[in-house]
């Protein structure tokens, strides 16, 4: 186990840049877990991090001592920070003390769309997209393709919302969305409050891609157009719309139930 | 229109207090809708606001221009506020510059529950119970019993996550969950990983109440004991479990689906 104690370390300040500049995350290709939840998630899905970065005082902490003590037979590097130090690391308020340096998994896209998947195309807000990639990993889903306008998916705020759904999906950002589509060998579906057909009258039994679009202005018009059909869920009351997280939940949760009777 | 430009003014400094403080809101029974979407909506469903205080320069927005319009024709209060006053009472970042003051819509407690309701013991997130009472007006429920631990349904955040589902719903806030559940009239579900029947397996085509429960604990056991049926929503990721307001999406839709079909 390695111990910084100083501000001034280079590895220290490496380590403080890409925590607090997500621009330096993106650049470096490496993303911090942060707490318990996601470092344990990140070992049984995807094994031991780049590095276990652990604050002093959290070693009297069991759960994070378990942590550490597999990280440590796997022979993998642990960084241990006076607590003053981590904090200033951690972006997790009353965090625990334990997070993982990781390369930002990186798979290269498909040449099309052919299992279950969701097309994110500007959804905004890290919260809703965190809930969207944890609705389709317990869904079943396994790939997920973002627009540039979409929050980014290695973010703090997004990892915490998806609660290791992250480790089990393909995700790919910056993708040309209307290209994706329009090569698709799968049905790609956009919800739709205009739509003819409810979501329960659509065949889900095969795999389809789920288009969601901005908090405000939903789906954009070229990948509306671009779909192979619009779907709507049906509403009973005087509110317009859900939020988008809810919506993909039900699409996503239907076609698991189509696919159980 | 009324204009106040002193930052010393009585009823500026009341107005101040109760945005600022949610313990003032409660206490005064009264909060404020931020922006022209709560604002249209309430004018929509519930009519005329206590008052409608509005920036000065916003009197050029047109969407503003309309909600004033319409509140002057039915002889509303119009409070017109200079920008730097109304931005010290505004709790949203890069709002509009329109908000209402309204008194918060207050019900008896009924008897028992009776028609499809939900209830919520100790969500805690407020962007969460605000998805939750958007999905729940969208699929029609009109009652909404919350635990004195669950996030206040009034608060500016509650508020713009919700949308307007708040002025078609009857809130009841602080009550006995217990009490309630045991006297319950109507089935009692709760969602739970261990239940042994699915959602899609539950008969829907009656009323029943949702409990949904605290983001990190799930429903707290003694409500668990009271419920009549816990059911799963059947997983087939290796992700453990839904956020708790996509949880709610995927039930009460799955109780539109069935009333459809």
């Amino acid at each position: 186990m390695k111990t910084i104690t100083s501000r001034d370390n280079a590895q220290y300040k490496d380590l403080k840049h890409l925590a607090t500049s997500s621009q330096a995350r993106k650049k470096a290709g490496r993303t911090l877990l942060d707490g318990v939840h996601l470092a344990q998630a990140w070992l049984d899905l995807r094994g031991l991090p780049e590095q276990c970065i652990v604050a002093e005082p959290a070693l009297n902490n069991p759960e994070v001592a378990d942590i550490v003590n597999k990280v440590q037979l796997a022979h993998g590097h642990i960084l241990c920070l006076p607590e003053a130090l981590y904090q200033a690391v951690s972006q997790v308020e009353h965090g625990v003390g334990v997070m993982f340096l990781v390369e930002t998994p990186h798979k290269a896209l498909p040449a099309r769309m052919a299992v279950n998947a969701v097309v994110l195309d500007n959804v905004q807000d890290p919260g809703n997209v965190g809930s969207i990639l944890r609705s389709a990993a317990a869904a079943g889903i396994k790939q997920v393709f973002c627009s540039a306008g979409t929050a980014f998916c290695w973010s703090p705020k997004v990892l915490r919302a998806a609660m290791g759904a992250h480790f089990v999906l393909d995700i790919f950002e910056n993708v040309d969305l209307p290209a994706l589509v329009a090569a698709s060998s799968i049905p790609v579906l956009a919800t739709s409050g205009y739509a003819q057909k409810t979501l329960y009258d659509v065949d889900l039994k095969r795999p389809v891609a789920w288009v969601f679009g901005h908090e405000g202005q939903g789906v954009s018009d070229a990948l509306l157009s671009a779909a192979t059909q619009t779907v709507v869920i049906p509403h009973l009351g005087k509110v317009e719309s859900l939020n988008v997280a809810a919506c993909a939940a039900v699409c996503f949760f239907e076609q698991v139930r189509q696919n159980q009777v």
